[in-house]
This record gives C-alpha cells, structure tokens and sequence, in this order.
C-alpha cells in the first residue's frame, strides 16, 4: 500500500482553477495532490528575431519554484544569479511538449509566454506544469480566436503528463515528494488524447531498469494521461462547446 | 467619486488567509481589493556572518512580482540577469519595518527569511507585503515559542502600511493601479500599533507637494493602518488568546 | 552640544565648486563638511526606446562610493558583480528629484547623464549629491541653451536637500557620519525654491517618531535647503545673470 | 539508404585514443563518425560541502563546444555571460549517467571531474560524450588504484550511450548532424553492458512517435551499444588484464 | 643545460597541421613542444556596430585554456561567470598582432574571428596561438579569395611570436612551463617577416633587467622568430605557390 | 614642435598633493598635463586564502575609469556587468610593477589595496596611475612602520612610469591624448631608482618598429623617469628624512 493509500496505477487528486488571475491572456491554479503550480499564458505581439517575417508564432516557457513551495526555502535564481539548470530542463521541456499541441503558423507573429510558478512542490511539479498550463494555453489562444485576431483555431490535440517511479519491486503511477525522494528509477512522459508520445524520459537514479519495467512504465503513464486529458476537457468544457458551435455554424452556413 | 466608489479615505476590502501554504514556518495569502501577494516566512538556524557569536537573530526579504501579475507580463528578473532597482528599493522597506517589530535578540541565532511573492498587482503591492508579511511572521515566530525553541515571545508591536496619493485637488487612501498611475504625489507610511511612525515616504511625481498637504497625508494614512491592524489582529486571535492564556499561567503560576 | 559644535538647526560649512572637470557637459566638486562628492552632468543625443519619436528628453543618474571615500575600503560594484541595493535606491532617489525641476520636453531627444561619485563620505551623499548634481546640471543645460541647440532654457526651480535626525530628544540638521551612526531616526528631505516638497523619507532605524517629531523635522529640514538653495545661486550668479540679460532682450525686442 | 550508405542498424566508425594529454589523470579523444570530443578527468582531493566527513566521494560533469566545433560558429558560453540550458542539461545526463558505474563510496573523499569538451559535432555528441567519458573515468580511477590511494576497484559496470531517430517511416541508429536535423523524432539511451537501462530520453520533435515505435527504438539502442561497449573494453583491455591479474594474485594469496 | 638538453637560443619542436576541423574556415594545431593549441578561424559575413558602411572588416580574437590543459583542472571561464583577466590580455594581444598583417580594408564588411583553445599547456601558450593563428587566418582567407568573394589577397607580413626568459644569468628562448615557472624576467616579442617589432613585452617577475638585457633578449626573440616563420611558410607552402601562381597568370596575361 | 610646445624628451608638468582624503592609510592625487588620477592605499588585515599562514603580505590593484574622464561619457563597468578588458590588464600591470618595489615580507600578513581612479583622462593614465599609486603606498606603509605595526619600512627602490610614442618619424616622451590618438607604436615603460625594468611594453598600432627604434624609445624612457623619481623623492621628503633619522638613531643605538 502506498503512503497515501493510494493504488499503484492511482493518480492523486486533481483540480484544474481557470481565470486563476485578472491579467494574463489565460492563467490557471492546477492541484495535483499537494503539488500547486499557478500556470500564466501571456501573449505578446512579437515574436524572436529568426522568426520576423515569417508569418508563424513563437512558444517559449519559464518554469520556476517559489522560495516558500519547498520544505527547505529555495533559494531564488535571481540571488544565486542564474537559472538552475535543473529549471532549465523543465522549461525546455514544457515548451516543446505544449509546442507540439498547436499549430504555430496560425497564430502570426506572436509570441505565447508561459510561465509555470511552482507555489508548492509535493512532487510531479513539471507534469502538472504541462498539464496546466495546456489548459491556461488553450484559454488565451481561444480569447485571441473569439476576438477575430486569428482566423483558425490553432490547438490540435489536448497533451498532459504524468509520472510514474520504480520503488523496490513495485511500478506506481503519480510521485509525490516522498515516494520521488525513494524512488530508485524515475520517468516522466509526455503524450497527447491520440496516445502518441512526445516525451519519454526514464531515469535510473539508485537502481536501473529492464526493458520490460521500461514497457510496464509506459502503459501505466498511458493510463494515468488518459485520466489527466479527461480533468482538462472537463475544465474547458464551456469553451470546447463553443468551438462546437462555431463549427456547427460554419457547416450549416454551408 | 472615486472609480471604484470608494470614499476618500476608504481601504479596500482586505483579507487575511493564514497558513496558506504547507511547508513554511508562516505563510498567508493577503488581498487588498485586487492586489495579492504571497508572503512566506522562513526561519534558519544560522545568521549572516557579521552576526555570529552575538547570540542575536536576523531577519531579511525578497520581493518579487510574478511574470502574470501585471498587465503586460513583467520579465523575470533571473532572466535580466539582475533584480531591479525598485524591487530591491521594496525588499529594504519590508525588511526595515518588520525588523522595528520584533527583537531579534530573542530569537537566537536565527535567520527570518520573509518572501513576498506578488500574484497579482493592482497598487500598493509594497504595502500590502508589509501588512501581510507581518502575520505570517507572528506565526512563524509563535511556532518557534510553542516549540519551546525560545522563551519569550519577541514580537512587540504590530505594524502596518498603507499608501496615499493626491489627484488633482484631492487626497486618496489606499490607491490602486489607476488611481496610482495618474497620482501626482504618491506616499507611503508603515506604523505600529501604538501610532508611531516606522517610515514616511512621499514623493512628488507629476506634481509637488505642500506642508499641509504632508500633514493631511500623513493624517490619513494614520486612519487607514489604524483599521488594518485591526484585520491583522482578528486573523491572529488564535495565537493572540493562546499567547494571553501562557501569561495568566506564568502570572498564577508565581 | 553637536561633536562639531554646531547649533542643532546649523549646516556643515558648504562648498560648491563648478567647472571641476574638463571634458563632462558640467561638473561640479560639492563639500559639505567633510563630505566631497563629484557630480558631472553628460549630455547624450539619444534618448531611451520607449521616447523615441517624442521630442521629449530623458534625465537619468548613477551614484556610486570610490573605495577610498569611506573609513574600511568599500568594495567596488564591478567587483561585487551587481549595483548594491543602497546605492540603487540613492540614484533612483537622485533622479527623480532633477527630474521635477526641469522641463524635458524642451531639450529635445537628448539624455542627461547625471554621475555622482563620492570621493568622500562623512554622512549626507545622497543631500549632497542632490545638491551639486542641480548645480552641473543647471551649468551643462545652459551651454546646450547658450550654444543654440535648444531654444528655450529648460530649468524650472532649484532643488536641494538635506538630513535631519533625532538622537536621543534632540532633533538635529544636516547629520553628519557619526551623528548619523548614532541617529535612531533618519530624515532626507528634497525640497525646491518655492518650499514645495519632493521627496521626504523619514525613517526610524532604532526608534521611532511620533507625528509631531515628524512635523519638526519637517521645519528643520525646510530652513536648512533654503540656505543651501542660496549657495547655488550664488554658485550659478554669472548664469543667472546670462539668463536675465537674455531675458530682458527678448523683452526689449518685443 | 542513408547519406553515409549504412545499414539503418549501422553505427559510424568508432574510434577511441587513450593517454591523449599528459596532464589529467584520464583522458580521451573519441570519435563517431565525424564527431570528435575530448573527455578529460581529473581527480580532486576534496568534495562539495554536503559530503564532507562522510568518506564517500562524488563525480561531475561539464560539457562544452568549441566555438569551431559547428558549422557556423559558435558563442561562447563565457561571452554569453551563462551556460545555455542544452549544454546544462547533457552536462547533468552524462554525470547522472556515470555516476551509476560507479561505486563513489570506494573513491574516499575526492570528486573526479569529467570534462568532454566537443571539438567537431557531427550529431550525437552528448553520446559520444558519454562513451569516452566512461573510458577516460576507468582509465583514471585504474592509476588511483594502481597508486594504492584506494584499496578496491571502484568500476561497477560499463556504460555507453547512443542515438536514435525516425526519419519518415524509417527508424535509424546514431545519427549524424544532417540525418539529426531532419528527424522527427529523437532518441538517446545510456545502457550497461547487463542491458539495464541508465536513461531512456525520446522526444518527438516534428512528428510524434507511438508505444511500437518506442519499443523498436529501444531495441535499435540496445544493439547499438553492446557494439560500442565491446570497442571500450577493446580500447581498455591492458588495464581490464591487469586488474584480472590482480584479481588471480588475490585469489592465489588466499 | 637546459631540462630538455636545448641551447639557450634553441626552439622546441614544432609543428603545425593544417585543415585540422571540417566546419571552419581555417584550422590548424600546433605543437610547440608539448604545448598544443587549436587555432580555427571563422569569417562571419557582417561587422561590428562602429564599422558598419564603412566597407572595411574587423579581426577579433578568443582566447581559452580547457580544463585538462593544465596540471592541476583549470576552472572554466564561464563557471567563473568572467573571463579571467589573464585570458582578456592574451586575447588582446593576440587580435592585436594579426590585426598588423592584415589589410582589412580589402576583406569587405566582415568579421575574422579567431579561436585560440588550449590543448595542452607547458609554457608559451600566448605566443604559440599567434603563430599557429597567423597560419589558419591565412588558409581561411585564402579561401575567399579563391572563391572570388574578394579580390585582392589582404594579408601582408608573415607574424610569428615567442618568449624569452632569464634564469640565473642566462637568457634562454621558448620557455617551457618548468622554466616559465622559474624564470625571474619573462618577454614576449611579436614580430614580422621584415624584422619590424608589433609587441615587445618584458616583465620583470622575481629579477629585473638591465637595458643590456633587454636588448639580447631581443636579438635571442628575433632570431626564434625568424625560424618560426620558415615553419609557416613551410606549412603554407601549396598556398604560397597557388598565389604565386595567380600573381604570374596576372602578369602573363597582360 | 609639440601640440603643447613640449620637446619631444618633455615631461608634462607633473604634480603630487599627498593625503588628498581623510580615511584611506595613503592617497595621492597625480596630475601629469591634463591627466589626474587619485590613488588611494587601504591596508587590510587578511590576505588571500593561499598566502594564510605564511606570515606574508599581499598587494593588489583596482583602476577605474570615472564617466566623467572622458571626451564622451564612460559607461561604468558596473552597469555592463564586467571589468573591460583594458581596465583588467592595466591593474594588473599597476600591482605587478608595485610589487616589486617592495619587501612584502615585511609586512605581515596584511593585504595593501592599491586603488586608481582616473578623474581626468588626457592620455597616460596607466603610467600617472603607477608614479602616484607607490607614492601612496610609501606614504601607507610609513604609518604602520610609525605605529610600530611592523619593525622594518619594507619599501625598496622608487618605482615610476612613463610613456614614449612614434609619430611619423619623431619619438616623444609622455604623450597626451591628442598624441596617443595618432601615435603609430605606442610604449609604457616602468623602472625603478637604479635603472632596472619592471615593464616594457611596446606596440605597434599602426606602424611597426624597428630594433633601433625600441632602444631609442627605451633611452627615452628612461630619461623621463628619472625626473618623475625625483619628484616623488620631492613629494615625499618629510618622511624620507624620518626614515633616514630613524636609522642614524639605530646606528647610535649600536
């Protein structure tokens, strides 16, 4: 049994906040037990100079852990006078995990800002990074689309992530903080409704693992996203609807 | 009339969550109108060096705004590489005015880190931090008392702040973004409990300022933190009764 | 009595020299006291981003400690790797006073550089440099004025400042290093020629003040900058007199 | 058929120089294809901080390009005034990688630094980086044994790394930088030679890749690197007979 | 004698291997003893600001020692966060030196970065990376001419360097590390083709120097220099030729 | 003739006004022509980590620029985030040639900051920077001597500095800006009291140089120099004639 009396293929309790904020594009708080990461998407009308004149947007993220959200204060990057580079990790893989959820060419010359803000860290931070902040993303680019700035609807396929860990002999889905810390091998995936794959990172830390614990892995992680991409469709239900309808009355103009 | 109906020497609405997030010794998520800022409290078990063998604490801060919490997202400060003049301006004034609050000689050889995190900016951000950093120091520094890891309680007396501002001929309590942003003179002032002023920071913007119209501010803003130090004292009458219920034992205990 | 034997409301002995360097638009030595602060004024054709196109000038200020200037070396910035938060604040402070005492929008899109480099520091740098930066400014804008390129000259009012602080029941002017070590309440006041304050920052480091302390060293510090406004006009008289000479023409030719 | 006609299970030429430089304590220049990095170890007598007084030892990792390295030049990390976030994160994988080859409790309290510094990128050099490293790090731990400064032989395992891609329909072993630029999907997999998985890193980056292709890729991998796993045994086999030898002597003396 | 059984005016062994990297421009290593440094060149198709429309190129030069390079690790410039102040001299002197050369007015607007890293050092690094430098930005010079890009071949003047070193009583030329290390005066000399002098630095470490010295120390530098230059131009022998080649069809043809 | 009327074997007029500010152990301000640069001493009672223990002493330099030196404003190096490179080689050069000048083992373990900040920059900083900074330094270490802090005044031979150029085919001693500007080879040379060299550094700009030349130049040098020992000898008489007191008084002891 796991500490939290949770079965090995349980994710823990999620919940999805949108309009966590009054001033970004599309922001949400998402819970994922403990974890709480507040997600921000800003949309800025430029984009990095190799894109200029190209017609096709820009996606880039900032990952980042309050002092206050770890057991310990963490020490903040600005002190310490540069990002760590285990952030930095984080945020290139946010970045490219939502980029691959949306088609950039449709948004023109615009930048979307990410920013994941860790506001408490009971493990799984940079799963419910992506899972949040798809939500927050699909948010700001819907408003862009509801204002006639972009003529299509740019999102493709909804993407979430999870994690999943190797303690003793034992696979089990969704970390948190103290089974991550004892966790002798540690995965993270990435992967969209359609269940293809976009990011498959398996680590051994104190132990290795097999081929057939990798395999064993992944369906568990399959598992648990399916679950995460449901929480989102629910959480963008309003929104989806609308899309629907738009839709809709695309065809029935026609 | 003001925008948002408020009278001239009306606060906004204030709230006061404590224990807001799990790990840190105090942690409260204060609102004012629709500012929010996170301030986290931290204590270490070492002081800075030119402390060392004084037997006496410290107590520091950092300021910072989150990348969502302005209208147009605000750059973080790891990637400018360098915190910038006015949050460090802010995290001086918390520090300064939480440090005239407490004696540090009683707390050991401890360090209190006060984090204040803004999620979201509309005016008087600094004052708001100094207002909320204040409670979840009280908290944290009682679980230290509680603990048994001191034995006297150390904070003296409550503190809080407020700003004031004068547009075109009138004076305004409490500004927020809108009214601050076409203030022609914008002041800020921390008081303690007991009406004595900690700091007094005026400064003409668009427009200078008389003697009397300093008097009349200062006047004012003496109102305003009158009222929020009430709001402090309700959010903490847990620990104010439990420390007042320690000192009658103390007093029937001789 | 004061350790210099000066009346609680006596300035230090001030001298303001002008012409100090040879290549800066305007420069000038000031002493107060013991206190020599060297402010230059540089005048750049090129204005900050966010002016472009707008005809309107930019004024800004850097303050800095040569590491001779104090009683133990002070590390230099350079060294350090980043401005310290103190002198951030100092040149923040330094240019948002020039800036109200001079129209910008009349110089064109230039920039004036204001430096201020304390060779020595015996309390009172940031009055000091206040002080005589007015005065290098007023020298540089007026050869800018002199020499056609703008056509109206651009100074509104004087500004000075000074210090006020209360040790024990004394409140006392113009403080200076070991008054001011030993002050519990620490006062910078900016003010201009027609007594209309700018800037008042009173602080209380180890006590605090009450209303009517505050209102005192208000006054204190309101006839201390009158008598330094008097030493920069007799500093500037030649100017002065340029400027009325060239007023009174354009009278005598209308 | 590939650019450079190998098979799709077809690893480049593989050649690895020992003893490159006379100062380190291991050194090698390893080449894959036309990929060429210089992996350097030196071994210090001291560790970090938080493995101080407890006779374990601890190894890391910093990896760099030369500015001639690619096929336009570039930056230096030193001008850029920071490591950027790719170099971070191979820097950290070959360090996690290697540290599980080793038992750092046999090496007392010393770190051994592993610097693989790319002096011609032609795809795969995090890899490649790893593959040499491994062979530098035995190299250089052999001569502290061989020196009696620590009594057991700490190499566990050894450990090599490759690359894999899908380039349309075809899934390709160790990529080169043209085959590299136009993969849609990307693979790295550190292994050791008991076919235990170390990190398992896919990404998709173009096209997304499902759960059979996942495991095709990591078949591919395995391959792979039991092939390169023989040529570092090869290119240690003077050392791996000593330390037989050794091992015989012991057991004779028993 | 000295260590290595060499004559006080007697060069190590040197050699120089052209075309060494596929991507740069110019590459070459070369060895002066067991010092090793990579020389690569890359010409970039624009300038710096303040050459801009003007039609004339630049040179500039970086300089960088690896880790291993030395005896004990060298830390990395940019874990530092600085380039080390011993690193910006060399790299000065070193742009310095190829800039004499060098007609820059007949490359057009572009920029000859010149990459100097160090493999391996024993002594004479700065002086070796010019030497080595001069033959690859003539290799990757040649090739623009060659492709018609410019028309007129730009460099002018063969320039080689090297040290000189007084130990005890005798003037030694090409100090290896252990010398360097002993030597009480230490001089770099940078010379041309024709004998005319672009650098002459004498420092006097342990000892001075008379101006008797100073003037053998000289004659010993010009005579290692000259020596130097025959390598060069050995090693550039098929360009040489080439341009001779080019010169007489010129001539032929009119 | 000169632009100044100067021969061309002329030193500007050089002036030395000693304890120029309160706090500092030794301050000088040196004027040579235009060119002033106030040297000032601190003496600290530490060295570097690899001198404790030693019972030695350090000595190290900072040189600086003001803004306000220059024709158009010098951006600080603060505000760029790092030490330009000239400024580098030049502190460098200023504490090599200082530190030869004395016995720093004499001095116990204590570390001599020698700082050079140049208010007025009219060519030959560096070398004004050198005259002045040992006169400082004299002027610093008598006061420990003095005070008894150390039993023998540890400064051996007067140390100065001077530079030579070559415009068209005159050679000129201690050029000013204007010269240096259009100087082809430009030369820093510092010596001592008995003729022997610290430094020579010699460079071609423009032209190159010939054997003749550099002796030519060095001949100059050492004329200049001479003459700028003798005004240091000047300024610094009353402690001279201390010192040599203090021996007479030894030998009577005897």
């Amino acid at each position: 049994m796991r500490i939290d009396n949770r079965q090995n293929d349980e994710l823990r309790k999620v919940t999805i906040q949108r309009n966590y904020l009054l001033y970004p594009n599309g922001s949400v708080l998402i819970k994922v037990g403990n974890t709480a990461v507040l997600c921000t998407v800003s949309i800025e009308d430029k984009v990095p100079h190799f894109l200029k004149g190209t017609e096709k947007g820009w996606l880039t993220c900032e990952y980042s852990m309050l002092p206050g959200s770890t057991h310990s204060r963490k020490m903040r990057d600005s002190t310490r006078g540069k990002i760590d580079g285990r952030s930095q990790e984080i945020q290139r893989l946010i970045g490219r995990s939502l980029r691959t959820s949306i088609d950039l060419s449709k948004i023109g010359e615009r930048t979307i800002w990410i920013d994941c803000d860790v506001l408490q860290a009971d493990g799984g931070t940079r799963t419910a990074s992506i899972t949040g902040a798809f939500v927050a993303m699909y948010e700001a680019v819907y408003k862009l689309f509801k204002d006639g700035l972009i003529t299509e609807f740019p999102v493709k396929d909804f993407v979430a992530a999870t994690s999943i860990g190797k303690i003793g002999e034992e696979l089990i889905l969704d970390l948190n903080y103290e089974e991550d810390s004892s966790a002798e091998v540690d995965m993270n995936v990435v992967m969209n409704e359609r269940g293809q794959f976009i990011e498959v990172q398996g680590t051994g830390e104190e132990a290795l693992f097999s081929k057939t614990e990798l395999f064993e892995m992944v369906d568990l992680a399959e598992k648990g996203i399916k679950t995460l991409i449901e929480k989102q469709k629910d959480a963008l239900i309003d929104i989806r609807m609308e899309l629907e309808l738009d839709e809709e009355n695309c065809i029935s103009n026609e």
